[in-house]
């Protein structure tokens, strides 16, 4: 298995387009299975067209969902900090594609994206894990 | 790793059940992971109960989170359609699944369905990548 | 692949922490990608933190999206629950996780949890396949 970690920066961004990235790293390992997994409490991979406006579209859906209020138990960090670590739950931070001949399998309007609403830590992982086969 | 492409009508469903037709491929194959994708951007693959009613319910539970009107930046295709293009951040296209002497390893009451509420392009794929093991 | 199945006693949590069960079965195993099915209708598997008040949240969050009321057609069990059978749409039963050197990769402030909100079955299985590389 092949691993490698991106650092991603989300001052400025809640919605981070991986995918060229994430597929520039795939190029020359062949066929296989490659899991990608951001290792926080707080954030989550989406597969979605970019470029088009569903980016706003997903903030303002995570604003409904998940009202960044005082209702939540878990009260760390900054006011509605709650909201963000339920993020996970409804967009999962691990998610596994295909590869093959080095090419990372997307439908063409598919983009690889982590989605991070927490303002309070802006600098963020992600693991690449690629199982050949 | 073993691939195939499936082809799947979805102009007179919303909620496409593929468990037979995958359960049949993955026959013979042994032991491994397989991963489906659904390469689109307005589609996504779920496990649940067919046949007692939760099709529309998850039908409805959709009109609920993603409303069909004019809210949207993503403004392509029919009225409403910026909602498809979130479906997928809900309700991941790609789904991994184990494999055990060439059985898909699903509960007894477990299918794997393809929701797609985009009835503008009734011609869907959703590609199967097997990695044994 | 190596396989395995652990036994969830829910009668008394809707939210299961699983990890340190989960992440000794992989200790000893060296590198691969370990896959996690709840093989059941009306659960979903999650990556969150715990301890600090997400549980409760997350049970009001499922609450909101998930009313337990006649609204759906399906109508087996308990009343709402055909709330339940949504679930595993918003919260996927089957999740992947890299493992290296027999050490499952989460984050800190990640656990893996079994979310169930069916109080009628209060026993529950999840299956683990680890697939080295």
């Amino acid at each position: 298995m092949n691993t490698t970690e991106l650092r991603v920066d989300t001052s400025r961004r809640r919605v981070a387009d991986l995918t060229s990235e994430v597929a520039g790293w795939c190029q020359g390992r062949g066929d296989g299975l490659l899991n990608v997994l951001a290792p926080h409490a707080t954030a989550g991979l989406a597969l979605m067209e970019t470029g088009s406006g569903s980016e706003p579209d997903l903030e303002q859906l995570l604003d409904r969902l998940l009202p960044r209020d005082h209702r939540y138990h878990h009260q760390h960090g900054s006011p509605g900090h709650g909201a963000d670590h339920l993020l996970p739950v409804l967009v999962s931070p691990s998610l596994t594609l295909p590869v093959s001949g080095g090419r990372l399998q997307l439908g063409t309007w598919q983009s690889l994206v982590l989605v991070d609403l927490n303002a309070d830590n802006p600098s963020r992982r992600v693991r690449l894990s690629f199982l050949a086969g």
